[in-house]
């Protein structure tokens, strides 16, 4: 018994998330269905995280028990044959058999790309999130910096989530604009359901004059999820890398 | 009756290019089509140039006539109420009567986009060209180079095309390399059909060693189809920006 690490790469565009829906594909039964093609296996795929219907993935972790005699770094290319053009395997490598893509995650990095003009742009439609009125990046970045640290982040919590603990680490928050192009890069321990989204959401409405970035110590201490600002919509959010000790 | 020009993006994937092919729907139909629809006109709408299936364009410029009393800045908002997420109008003014998008076009810009790394990435899938053998981007700058000024270009020609001459002027080829993607950008005062296509298929060729950089002159030279590189594959290609007096 061999345990395989998978780095994926996908465009959530056609898919309910890492998950399948009520008749929505989800991208770990199209893994889970290229492996069983290779091996004859029916596997339990381990992803680090789920990630919500649209939402893409560059570094997608996820692990498997396998049985086969494929070389590790063969997986990737054999599954790629499997695969669909939107899900594409990177890396495949062998690790210890406690390895669990879930439970080892030490950190997460997430990006949200906001397209802030006043046209809806076809090239940017599935990978960014149309903003029409001007953003005020400063405001923004003040308020980020509330975000730092260990902190109860129910307020950013979506909804139907059964977790132990509300409390996460952020890292870092780090907004940079070039042209008509926003990017809100998220670093973390662990992330709620949606967090990402929510807190993008909430910078929006920061950057609109909506909410003020002096406001968003009171809005993590209310631990509600009614003080904070909008979920940002999924195809935005790229999960960029999940790191491993 | 006034001249209205429109400035058009689209993502090429789902069209056999802007015009219509047997059974497949063209970019200037689906246009011409949400005009009919707003104003009650059919409309001949005249484009700066013919772009390939599935080739994309952030600044297609095109024009048509019309009796219609909607104000010319209005008919990009009133547009996009009818087209489809994938072709968006991003600018409409009023022009002299006389103004024709393909015939007054001085100069036009494209810009081809290579993938160039070992795995094929579904986030670039649409919006590249892969090539997964390293390439040598100093001889490709070399062999640019040979590509400046005013030149037969029929080497560079595709098929089945009917043209009064093949003498075209480059202005500029600028190659630069970010992380595994090459950009390609290219200046001219018109373009053959194919044209970027195959210079970017050429330029290939001499960054994979199949050609030598200074066996262009002698390509050109040639007159033939034959001696210049492959077609590279349409989504790769954007057509960037068209240039009037």
């Amino acid at each position: 018994m061999r345990n395989i690490k998978l780095t994926i790469e996908y465009e959530g565009i056609n898919y309910s998330g890492w998950q399948a829906q009520d008749n929505a594909l989800g991208i770990q039964e199209v893994v889970e269905k290229a492996i069983a093609n290779l091996t004859g296996e029916r596997v339990n795929l381990i992803a680090s995280g789920r990630t919500d219907a649209k939402v893409h993935a560059k570094g997608q972790v996820a692990n498997f028990l396998t049985n086969s005699s494929i070389p590790a770094e063969r997986f990737k290319y054999a599954l790629n044959t499997k695969l669909p053009e939107d899900i594409k395997v990177l890396e495949s490598q062998e690790v210890d058999l406690d390895f669990h893509a879930r439970f080892d995650a030490i950190k997460k990095r997430y990006r949200y790309v906001i397209y802030n003009g006043e046209m809806p742009r076809p090239l940017y439609r599935n990978f960014s999130y149309h903003v029409d009125q001007p953003l005020d990046i400063s405001k923004m970045e003040e308020a980020a910096k509330h975000l730092i640290g260990r902190k109860d982040f129910r307020s950013f919590m979506g909804p139907r989530t059964d977790v132990f603990t509300t409390i996460r680490e952020i890292y870092s928050v780090d907004i940079s604009k070039k042209d008509d192009l926003i990017e809100i890069t998220i670093e973390g321990n662990s992330f709620l359901r949606n967090m990402v989204r929510i807190i993008v959401g909430t910078l929006v409405y920061v950057g609109l004059g909506k909410i003020k970035s002096q406001d968003i110590p009171k809005i993590i201490d209310g631990r509600d999820r009614t003080l904070a600002g909008p979920t940002a919509p999924p195809q935005g959010l790229f999960l960029e890398k999940v790191y491993y000790d």
